[in-house]
């Protein structure tokens, strides 16, 4: 008799050495597709089954973004579908808030010599300590940021749609207010999607009334920054510089201005590194085979109508 | 009459605008050295007063080290002095934490990179969330350090003079024991004094122990890593790579291999800048006064017979 605590669960395409093991550790057992009570897909939505069995109750997905499995109508009213939205979250922090220490602390610079230069970068070194941090977009990946900010005597300033508070910033501003942050806080975080309204949101006018020491960190989209603009401030010293994770255009051309500026630092799109997918997604799928195995509510439901 | 709350404090030599802020966030009030009951001194010896008023109950010395101090024969025990010991710490653990994300995420090569290399840096981004670090000499800094690694989801294991527990870390040995740690911990902070049992305590035998993987970060002296069989060890990939803010020479002559090495990242000894003191020393300052004003234990008091 199989174990009825233990959730049967197919996964697929092929095996994956890291995705069995979160679900075994989420208590559930591997289970052909026939036997399953859910599924756990590895990949996009090509390979999946074109009908799955009405004792499938919950499928989760490889991804935050679920757009192709929308497009191809996989995703059906019969069963609980999750994404992966949020799993990745708390390696897109760390990667934000080492961008933002490199820009404040001097090391783009450091890094770059090939010689012993105390006297010239002593002076340009800042700290988080004391420092406001504006987080603009403040949603998953904000969130996982505000305790690292904070452990490091960050403030922050948290800028969502509804402005609804915050757990953990100091202060919290519906985005119809963003224009406020740009005089008030030390520094930036862009952490908003790319929508029509996010477009070019860095641009001439914002840089400009941003403090001449504040550094700009983007881990969101390039389009959510006016290159052109960011490359006259940071040429002009009018702040204290951009890291950059995406840009725009993206990949950024060798030989554009972002790559030598000695107050730019970029890194090519590696803040959610392809290579932690594997490991970062399994403790996601443990959790949910953990919370599907209790009953209780799964993380990252999707909502077909809302898209997301 | 004078207000008996606030404490007089003597600001010496001369007026600084932030010490005395932090005087009169703590409190105080400025008074001439006959009628003061506490000194602020703001430089060396060499221009302290001859010979201190009996009223005054506290000095407040501007350093960590205070050998100058004690050689001058200044401190007496007539009074209680104390240094700025601590007061640096938490900026020096910042830097620290940056040395260490910098090398585990694979920022070196990405900020000397002039081209989008991302499928070559994707593969090397590593993350401290779920990491062990060891924390050799885990005093002040490594103790401000605690609360920085655990926001990022790693462990600290402590290594101390007595193996006292450290608050904060998974668990802490005694110094006859670091040994143990080299094979344990997946990176290292070395933290620990410079003193003959600490010299080149990273050596080649301690790091052909450690993982390929592990990042060496350095932020205590230069003396306590055998430079040559370090580089060595990141010629040859023996380990992930190596952060130093203090090196074996320093400065670090131009030409030499560690300013080139891929996996080798270099800081000029700023990990606490000159032009960080007076705003930090100002903190420490105010936090004093506010004890000495209400009769509570001072920090950093020091001990004139083990001459710290």
């Amino acid at each position: 008799m199989p174990n009825t605590a233990a959730p049967r669960i197919h996964l697929g395409p092929g095996h994956q050495t890291t995705l069995a093991d979160g679900i075994a550790r989420g208590g559930g057992v591997l289970a052909s597709l026939a036997d399953a009570e859910a599924v756990v897909w590895a990949q996009g939505p090509d390979t999946f089954p074109e009908r799955l069995p009405d004792t499938v109750r919950w499928v989760q997905l490889p991804s935050a973004g679920i757009e192709p499995w929308l497009a191809a109508g996989l995703v059906d009213d019969r069963r609980t579908w999750t994404s992966a939205a949020g799993a990745y979250a708390g390696n897109v922090a760390e990667h934000a808030v080492l961008l933002l220490l490199a820009g404040v602390r001097g090391l783009t610079e450091q890094v770059r010599a090939v010689s012993w230069r105390k006297a010239e970068f002593d002076p340009r070194v800042g700290t988080l300590q004391g420092a406001t941090v504006a987080i603009v977009g403040c949603g998953g990946i904000g969130r996982a940021m505000i305790p690292l900010l904070t452990a490091f005597g960050a403030e922050v300033l948290a800028v969502t749609r509804s402005g609804t508070p915050v757990p953990g910033a100091a202060e919290t501003l519906p985005a119809t207010r963003t224009d406020e942050v740009w005089s008030r806080a030390d520094h930036f975080v862009i952490a908003a999607p790319a929508t029509a309204e996010t477009a070019q949101l860095v641009d001439a006018d914002t840089l400009a009334r941003m403090k001449p020491t504040a550094w700009v960190v983007n881990i969101a989209r390039g389009t959510l920054i006016d290159t052109g603009a960011l490359v006259d401030a940071l040429r002009d010293h009018t702040i204290g510089g951009a890291a950059l994770d995406v840009t725009d255009p993206e990949p950024l051309p060798t030989g554009h201005p972002l790559w030598t500026l000695p107050n730019a630092l970029i890194t090519p799109h590696i803040a959610n590194p392809a290579t932690g997918l594997p490991r970062t997604l399994a403790e996601h799928v443990a959790a949910n085979v953990e919370r599907f195995a209790a009953g209780q509510p799964l993380l990252a439901v999707i909502d077909p109508v809302r898209g997301y």
